[in-house]
């Protein structure tokens, strides 16, 4: 059965909780492979980590190329007894499918899965009559945990083959209330740094004699907390800088200490990179501590840079696709928190279409059939219009 | 030998390093008992505590009562090898007697111990030849530790035995530069408490639906800090407020903190009492929230309320004995960290004055052999013209 329902039930029933794998990856392969894909299953090892197995499938050998992706792990489902039906039944009930990873993202999979396949069997089984094009599956078991045997990896191994993607469609549930509401088409880049204020060690009797970097490290917070960085660009809101945490860890209540720290985390935008962005908070960091302040910033490592796919041909195909089915014109929108498109927007551009969110890591996830009917008909219109 | 000398030297050969007596109230208490004094020595004991001995001693059953007070405990000599002669040797080196504890306050009680034992001898073994006065000595071998066992429970234990104390001098090292320049009247109070900032947790990327405690708390320490809480009285300097720590102790960067808190400590003046002081803070706490900001503080227990001892009759006696010896007009000075002064102005009025405190708690602690030469003269000014 390659309807999109069998297929979810199918992957849900596998319960493949991030590392494991229970079977998920199998389902696909099986499934490419007697539609003529050329199957890759790699696995993965990181120290630390878990190994994590991977899957890579593709049709055709020329551009234009477009893939799919997902990943087929899931979260842990919680009190499995508060859930309507088992967690890994795959039952539907009232006419929506259960099942932890019916949204995020089993579902959105093999939506995209019952397209190609019908699609190609509609086109004697090439993308194009002609020979040209490709489709592919960029499938990881590795997203909801450290994600670093995932998507990241499996795009390295691909590019050293020397595969090239022209567009990916990211099967997440973008949509926040209602099937067809919401296209993500980027997201904020994320860059978390600590800030170090120095003071001079005293005793409170004779805070003349010290410094105190309690009172200067919370003028900087302010200070940095209330200068917008700016006001938003034309995909993205306002980038915003939040502090997570402060501390100073002095035991001693008769002590003025001698250092005090503060973590915090910035959501950017396009109109700032990585690089700009430090320059930015480093400017307002010197004008802040008045040139009396003693203050520096340690940067942390960050893979999330911001993203952005411009509204354009590929964008309008999808929007096109998703008015042609729901009815309506999903918003181009670029919150929320991270995802695999952070990698993949590295090769090609990406957008993010899949199911509707709202009970995603809930107990009691679940889709509607239809909406699953809906989705499969949305990627088809996708893929039309793609190789049209 | 009752000179000042040969008694600092035998008290500072006792290793008396809290919680050790090594013999030095009985130095003193056979010196006392040999000048017709009742004596008593009294062990006192705190759960978690150690054990300690302390010393009373009185002349005479009637009013005027004047009482010197002192510690005989010592803290640690450091590092032994880097003193010029032992640290508990006693030895006298170019007109400086070395020794942990000469100036922090052995050489103190041993000028009071030989200023009265002198004065006494001149005066038929009595305060005053009518029979009527009374000398006293308060010394306890706690007061470099906790104190718990200490003076505070000496002079619970006097007052029990329905001993009354008129005047008190404490021969703490008070004096800054130069014997005669400072006797100290009073201390600033001492107040702890712990800032509570509520807010709501949540994800960095939707900083919408969380409220971040961390730049909340910082406006607080900000405003708390800025505004003096007074501009200082007669007798002391400005009450001050200071943030020794700020702390939330969030380890996840992607995540907007519940809570933040802050500790702070408040040497304030003779303007406040601990409960004005406290609804002044309260008051500018709630100014400062602006209604919006969900903010408590936790206060500490405290046993270090403000104290001064104001100029009048007792410490014009004193000055007028400082004069005399060293040609110098003492500052009245209520600066500095705390000491048992703060119980016993519980009891009746409390000056400080002792040696030149320059190198107490230091290697190579030390004092002019002069200096307990004058000291001596002073304390024996001061019984005269108490007596008189």
């Amino acid at each position: 059965m390659t309807d999109a329902l069998s297929i979810t039930r199918d992957l849900v029933r596998c319960p493949s909780i991030t590392p494991a794998d229970a079977g998920a990856l199998g389902v696909l392969e099986k499934l490419f492979k007697a539609a003529g894909f050329e199957t890759h299953r790699v696995t993965f090892s990181e120290a630390g980590a878990a190994d994590i197995d991977n899957l890579y499938a593709r049709i055709g050998n020329t551009s234009p190329h477009i893939s799919f992706a997902g990943h087929t792990d899931v979260v842990p489902p919680g009190d499995e007894k508060a859930w309507t039906v088992g967690a890994f039944s795959g039952e539907v009930k009232d006419g929506f499918l259960y099942g932890r990873g019916t949204v995020d993202m089993k579902g959105g999979i093999a939506c995209s899965a019952a397209a190609v396949l019908q699609y190609l069997g509609q086109h004697g089984g090439k993308p194009r009559e002609d020979g040209t094009g490709s489709i592919s599956f960029l499938i990881t078991g590795d997203e909801e945990d450290v994600a670093v045997n995932g998507t990241i990896k499996l795009l390295q191994w691909a590019e050293a083959r020397g595969e090239k993607f022209d567009h990916c469609v990211l099967g997440e549930p973008s949509n926040v209330e209602t099937l067809g509401d919401c296209i993500k088409i980027g997201r904020r880049g994320s860059q978390s740094g600590t800030l170090y204020v120095e003071g001079v060690q005293g005793h409170v009797a004779y805070p003349h004699r010290a410094s105190n970097p309690v009172p200067d490290i919370s003028r900087l917070i302010v200070a940095l907390s209330e200068e917008p960085l700016d006001h938003g660009s034309a995909q993205f809101q306002p980038s915003n800088l939040e502090f997570t945490s402060v501390d100073v860890g002095n035991p001693a209540t008769n002590v003025i200490p001698g250092q005090a720290r503060a973590k915090f985390n910035i959501r950017f935008n396009d109109r700032h990179t990585q690089g700009s962005l430090r320059e930015l908070v480093e400017a307002r960091l010197a004008k802040a501590t008045g040139n009396r302040i003693k203050a520096h910033i340690v940067w942390e490592p960050s893979n999330a840079n911001v993203f952005v796919t411009k509204p354009g041909a590929f964008v309008d195909l999808a929007v096109a696709a998703i008015e042609d089915v729901t009815g309506r014109k999903p918003e181009l929108s670029t919150s929320g928190g991270t995802s695999d498109a952070r990698f993949i927007s590295n090769y090609c551009p990406v957008i993010e279409f899949g199911l509707v969110g709202q009970t995603m890591h809930q107990i009691d996830e679940r889709t509607p059939v239809s909406d699953l009917e809906k989705l499969t008909k949305i990627y088809r219109g996708i893929l039309d219009r793609y190789f049209a």
